[in-house]
């Protein structure tokens, strides 16, 4: 699929936009079809949209972007595209009509993927003259973002067309799953659908709001269901015995009242036993309690991303977190100043953490300093509120030694010493130790400059924060200076 | 609820055992009843994975950690507990009996949470002396990390026990959900239990394998889920005319056969002007624009997150920027080498990337540096595939000057001068430029050492990576010494 230079797209709605802009950063040109006189300006912001999301998405080097236009009929989108994607309405009829149209500017090899989300694909092919190129390629909003679509044939399609659109997909960075029995709504949506047709009589019989049925998924079960699907969590809950466990054990509620939907199969032991043979061949040999690190694992980086976002459970825990610093706050006049290095943050090393190299990557080493350096700031007063006041504290420099590697989950401390400040600035060194057998990781120098935010200039600290610095200052001023402290880098030849 | 000092757990299973985890991070001592002799092993495991699941969570300060011991009757758990959670196999007589068993022990003024995931409070609590104090706390697993609890009373419930419960759960890190109508299977497990029945359909008539299934929705509608439910998603879906749009749209297809499932709610006047008019209360007035930005934002901080662990969507991820990064390698062979500053790395400023003053975080800075660097190593030829061979460059000394500032979605580039090397060392210059004004935001010197990875110390490059390495060297040689390389880090006082 490295030849495809070029997409045709029928159809420039929501759906067909982002396909264009997933061409488009992908290096490939995007000719899209559509009447309405304001798509060039509705596709164009699909396309800012995807471009701002894969600005932050990756920083690996995506190629020259490809061109785009707008044209008014499906010949000219049609006419030289290597790969076609169909995003026209909803109507089955339609579709058929216009797919038949579209085909007589077509090279006769040109694969054709429909967007569909649940038409059947016999019925779509069948008014192709080459009915065997044509093939479901289900995407999900937005398209410019998900990995998953979904790819069906009809009875006429080909293997070798399903082949090359998996190809073509997986190349601009999606994930296809092959439908492999033709069915109303494919997977996804009939699952979808489902849990739709359920709220809407919450909605209806004045159990939830539209909100509350959304909390009760966003900080609940669709958590999980970002990385983990429904059958394999449901495993994990079965705890070691696995599948056949949890099935004997909530098997019998399929026959309680806890949906509308009551039609549900008979759980006898043939499907039974392809339930737990299935759940058994996807688990692949990995045990229960692999599955439940990797999923902590899981949730805690999604909690952590969510939390930069501040919305859904990473507020949850944005608040959980402030109830702690401010607690601590509370505790901090309880701590003894004595002529010792500080020690103010322990942690261990995330699995996220790690380089190609299988250590803490280098950025995360200041990562700790900057929590360390934070965690002193909170001790002397200049926490949240003090910064809301326009008060902080910049780093003006940063000289990091790297001495020691850390692998995943090793437990680490810092020790902070401040090496002197004045009424604007504050220098202070820090090492990070290997919990399990002391040794010094790295050390960092750190200078940190006192500043009046609003005004966007160095100024004094103020008294508050000053009187609960200097006792600090006093006891560590008979610290021995450490050794490389104002080092700086550079070059001599050994020899 | 800063007053519960001991918890009284009634069960010490899977969510009796991760209660008591929850607890006893957020310094409170739990009693736990369980009469399994293993129960001592279960619940330290289950107390364990959390506790290297919170260590990765946050690195706010925990309160110490409260004790915790396994006792054989329910009376012993309840004896001065502050709040009693119960968490007993799933049958309606059988905690009937057990809660009043273990009332005769308690306080007349303490709380008790059931964890039932369906079972009716009312009937619950009917055995209850002090009905008025018993309320449903319906968690998800992890207990220990999920923050849903569904808070659902029974008709004897009073007001003061849900507040009461609902600060508990909040205090120790949940987002408790009032329930408002008691209904079997209350709010999520219905919609969770609709979403498995068509699952279970699916496997029946041999659609799709369990795996399929799974990854029908772990790779799609799941990943939204983490974050918004499926009435904002729809809502969103609708574009700017919202709801109403949306249902005028796929209302209708409602009556197609899109699950097993076709007990449906009449969509009629009376519950779309419902469904609309609290979609528009939850959108609260942010508009469809700013919600698909939330939505990417929240989106590629999920695809991160993941693929830090490897997996689902994350593993898509990265192996489309493997396929992008050796695209590049390709065409490294390109870049001609001239007497300037090489500029391999452009982007922008995340909105994660924030610190409390708006500013990107400084940890960040040394990303930045640490990505330039990693593109500059893949220009020679020290790519993933020669650390895989067993070489590398680790950082030795990093040296990060602060000179400007940059807020969220700031553009900016990377340059990067080389100024030496010898067999093992690389000695580099980089100067982060702000994209909008040209201003030098910050320079990094960073001290590069080649190792061999296996052996664990310093080793010369090999001839290929050496042999690309050279010419930039040379190209660079004339370039002028930044004034600020080689600067040490000090305090002099200036008056």
């Amino acid at each position: 699929m490295d030849n495809i230079k070029r997409v045709g797209l029928l159809g420039g709605g929501v759906i067909g936009g982002a396909w264009a802009a997933r061409a488009v950063l992908n290096g490939m040109d995007a000719v899209v079809c559509d009447t309405d006189p304001e798509a060039e300006r509705k596709v164009g912001e699909v396309i800012e949209n995807a471009r701002r999301a894969y600005s932050m998405l990756t920083i690996a080097p995506l190629p020259a972007p490809g061109t785009w236009r707008i044209v008014r009929t499906l010949e000219e989108a049609a006419d030289g595209a290597d790969f076609i994607q169909e995003s026209l309405p909803e109507r089955e009829d339609l579709k058929i009509r216009l797919l038949a149209q579209a085909e007589t500017a077509m090279r006769p090899d040109v694969v054709i993927g429909s967007s569909t989300s649940g038409l059947l694909p016999t019925r779509l092919q069948s008014g192709l003259k080459h009915p065997e190129r044509f093939v479901v390629g289900h995407p999900f909003n937005p398209v410019y973002l998900m990995p998953l679509v979904e790819v069906c044939g009809g009875e006429k399609t080909s293997d070798d067309t399903k082949q090359r659109a998996m190809a073509f997909y997986r190349r601009i960075g999606m994930h296809p799953l092959h439908v492999r029995k033709e069915i109303d709504g494919f997977i996804a949506d009939r699952l979808m659908e489902a849990l739709w047709r359920e709220a809407l009589w919450l909605v209806n019989d004045d159990v939830a709001t539209t909100e509350e049925i959304d909390d009760a998924i966003r900080f609940g079960p669709g958590l999980r269901w970002a990385f983990m699907g429904t059958m394999l969590i449901y495993r994990i809950a079965g705890g070691e015995p696995g599948m056949r466990h949890f099935m004997a054990q909530f098997g019998p509620s399929l026959k309680w009242p806890w949906t509308k939907l009551m039609d549900v199969p008979e759980l006898d032991t043939a499907l039974l036993d392809k339930l737990c043979a299935q759940s058994d061949a996807q688990a692949a040999g990995t045990g229960i309690r692999e599955f439940e690190r990797l999923r902590d694992s899981c949730l805690v980086s999604i909690f952590q991303g969510l939390k930069a976002n501040d919305y859904g459970a990473g507020r949850t825990l944005a608040d959980y977190e402030k109830r702690l610093w401010s607690a601590q706050g509370r505790d901090a006049v309880a701590i003894a100043v004595k002529p010792e290095p500080l020690r103010l943050y322990e942690g261990r090393v995330e699995p996220g953490w790690l380089d190609y190299n299988g250590h803490m990557n280098e950025s995360r080493y200041l990562q700790v300093f900057s929590t360390a350096s934070d965690a002193l700031l909170a001790l002397i007063g200049a926490d949240t509120d003090y910064v809301r006041r326009g008060h902080s504290f910049y780093t003006a420099e940063t000289h990091i030694m790297h001495l020691n590697e850390m692998r995943a989950n090793t437990p680490f401390h810092v020790t902070t010493q401040v090496l002197g400040a004045d009424e604007k600035r504050l220098h202070v060194w820090q090492i990070i130790h290997r919990g399990d057998d002391g040794a010094v990781v790295a050390t960092g120098e750190h200078m940190y400059l006192h500043v009046d935010a609003k005004a966007g200039r160095a100024a004094p600290m103020l008294p508050e924060v000053r009187d609960k610095l200097a006792p600090i200052v006093v006891a560590h001023a008979g610290l021995p200076r450490p050794d490389n402290a104002g080092r700086s880098i550079g070059m001599k030849r050994k020899g």
